[in-house]
């Protein structure tokens, strides 16, 4: 795969003197990442109804792809031969793929954790698979992507403090296997992140960053969040991850999440997000806009002959009305879910990339504040 | 909805003087198309995975609406207050509605037909309706297709000689009284088509046609053919209606067909086609190339690390593999029917571009042969 050059770096261009906001670049051999960031999920080396050059086109630098799921299938010794991730789903830009923690540990039938790694069933046809670190890593290799995260272990919310203890104990072992077999297996074409954890304890997840720090990974991930805790709790951990984590590093939330949310967290200095709440809702046929979310499955949507967001300039809101998203919708025909999936990945790069804007003209406060307002008054939403 | 400024022709601009193969350009006031032209189908205001972009992007100039699916949803009123078909959908190229007739006479509840009409059963709801010619006119006059195709009896393959004379009077009464009806709603902005029936005989072929002649149509279809009559006897069914046709006008054989159909019959004088075949056989995993029919899904394409048809200049071959494709048919991804669509529809199209400067160039009779030769040597069509 064509690359473009250039070598791994991460600057931070800008601080909000005000909140912890930053803007960055973060440039990887295949793409120029302008953060704050939102990396749509490309579970299955595809970003669920859209193709790679529609992404390109709404400018997207870089998507995720799940460990768990590609090593399932196609199976990583078929993506290594097809020549890696980006070759393979000829997508010629960024990529991150995750370790699969978060899936193998969301499994009904995880049979064994224990300081060795996790043995599960695959959710496809039963067949039982024992995750590493090692093994993680040997797999992200495969695979390719030019950001690889560590396997830790995700913790379900709540959990005892105890609990948490030792399974932070466990995410830090775990990551100094990762970051030994990576140091390994490394031609210079992946960095490796690792994952704090903690769940909502603040001195636990100020030990296990520390700890991650020391190790020195290229990119840290504050994991285990949004998983059923208040938000309150969310905010206060990565308040006290970020305090520890090196001002010169990119800092990413891993499954976060609502365009409020991203907002806040981006306050508070996080740089990069992922979440399947715009592709996947879109598919339910909801989007979301300025104005909060739109349920375009509703039938007062029946006669609406206008777009989605009238301001919106995305490929959606510029050709095709709410009525004709809704018969697609009521039709069951896939122009549907592919036009809503279109019109919210485009809501939030155009946030981010207004974000960033705001981030580097040192107005950050107050686009933070008007933008809030305009998106919790819902009720406006659907009054074009 | 903004159009061409241009009003309705159709004229034959080069005839093969060996096959009876005709080149022409249809005007309508939304698109030039050259002919021989094949229609995507648009079933319910979409085709199916097909963005409009993506269709406009690879030079698709019409595409087809079914009249029965769009009267059930969303209901010819809403079409009509969105301001037609073209501006409900946002496509801005020329669109034919059919009558519904293949639909309704397709229905198991088929309640009854009579000289009226047809009373039929929703296929969704269950809900009673009558289709007279009447009514149809009024529907397809308010979805505003640029051309509309009068209600007619589609005969199933078998059917006696008795029952096909009936049926072809019916037929004949019905254009009739569509005429008429199209006469007093038209404002100029459609065309109106007539059905030649006549199942596999050729007198009553070539009765109804005479029939339909005199009623003076803008431009006529042949229908009830490809529906399980052998091949001879649908070339031999087109030949002798085409000979009873004006020369001047267009010549529509609706839903046929494979590729290799599509050439025979312009080779016999037909210049537009529509068939559910490319972009149905899409969804299922098998597309359409130079070399004949392509199975995506198979298991020995799960290495195939090149373009469907590395000739093939078409969105996906340039971008995507098989072994991709087929992932992505295995994994159940929306992308996989986009992908065999955009290809199939793609061939499709170029296919009757090829043609089309063949006849004009006097090579069709060569151009034919290395076509069909090519095409039927299916076992070339995975070597690659």
């Amino acid at each position: 795969m064509a690359d473009t050059g250039n070598e791994f770096s991460f600057e931070v261009v800008r601080t909000c003197p005000v909140t912890g906001a930053r803007a960055g670049v973060l440039t990887t051999p295949h793409s120029v990442v302008e953060t704050p960031v939102f990396m749509p999920v490309g579970t299955q080396a595809t970003v669920k109804t859209m193709s790679q050059q529609e992404l390109e086109a709404i400018d997207v630098r870089i998507i995720l792809g799940n460990t768990y799921h590609l090593y399932l299938r196609p199976g990583p010794d078929l993506v290594r031969e097809a020549g890696g991730l980006h070759e393979f789903m000829g997508w010629k830009r960024s990529l991150l793929t995750d370790s699969g923690g978060f899936q193998v540990f969301s499994l009904n039938d995880l049979r064994k954790i224990d300081r060795e790694g996790v043995t599960f069933r695959s959710h496809i046809d039963g067949s039982s698979h024992l995750f590493t670190p090692e093994r993680v890593m040997e797999i992200e290799h495969d695979l390719g992507a030019d950001i690889i995260m560590a396997f830790d272990e995700c913790i379900p919310y709540p959990a005892t403090r105890e609990y948490v203890t030792k399974s932070c104990l466990t995410t830090g072992e775990w990551a100094e296997r990762c970051s030994g077999t990576h140091a390994k297996l490394n031609d210079g074409s992946q960095v490796l992140f690792g994952i704090c954890q903690g769940s909502v304890y603040p001195d636990l997840r100020e030990n296990v960053a520390r700890r991650l720090v020391d190790m020195d990974f290229w990119g840290y991930a504050i994991g285990g969040l949004a998983v059923g805790e208040p938000k309150k709790h969310m905010f206060e951990m990565i308040e006290v991850t970020n305090a520890v984590l090196p001002r010169k590093k990119p800092r990413y939330l891993m499954g976060v999440g609502f365009p409020d949310d991203i907002v806040e967290a981006v306050s508070r200095g996080v740089d990069m997000f992922d979440c399947v709440m715009p592709t996947r809702n879109a598919r339910n046929g909801t989007v979301f806009t300025r104005h909060g979310k739109v349920v375009l499955k509703n039938a007062h949507q029946a006669r609406k002959f206008v777009p989605i967001d009238p301001e919106c300039q995305c490929p959606v809101c510029r050709n095709y009305t709410k009525a004709y998203i809704r018969h697609l919708f009521q039709t069951g025909e896939i122009l549907a879910p592919r036009l809503a999936t279109l019109h919210s990945i485009y809501f939030y790069v155009t946030t981010m990339r207004e974000m960033r804007k705001a981030i580097i003209e040192n107005r950050f406060p107050e686009w933070r504040e008007e933008f809030l307002s305009t998106y919790r008054n819902e009720d406006k939403s659907d009054e074009f």
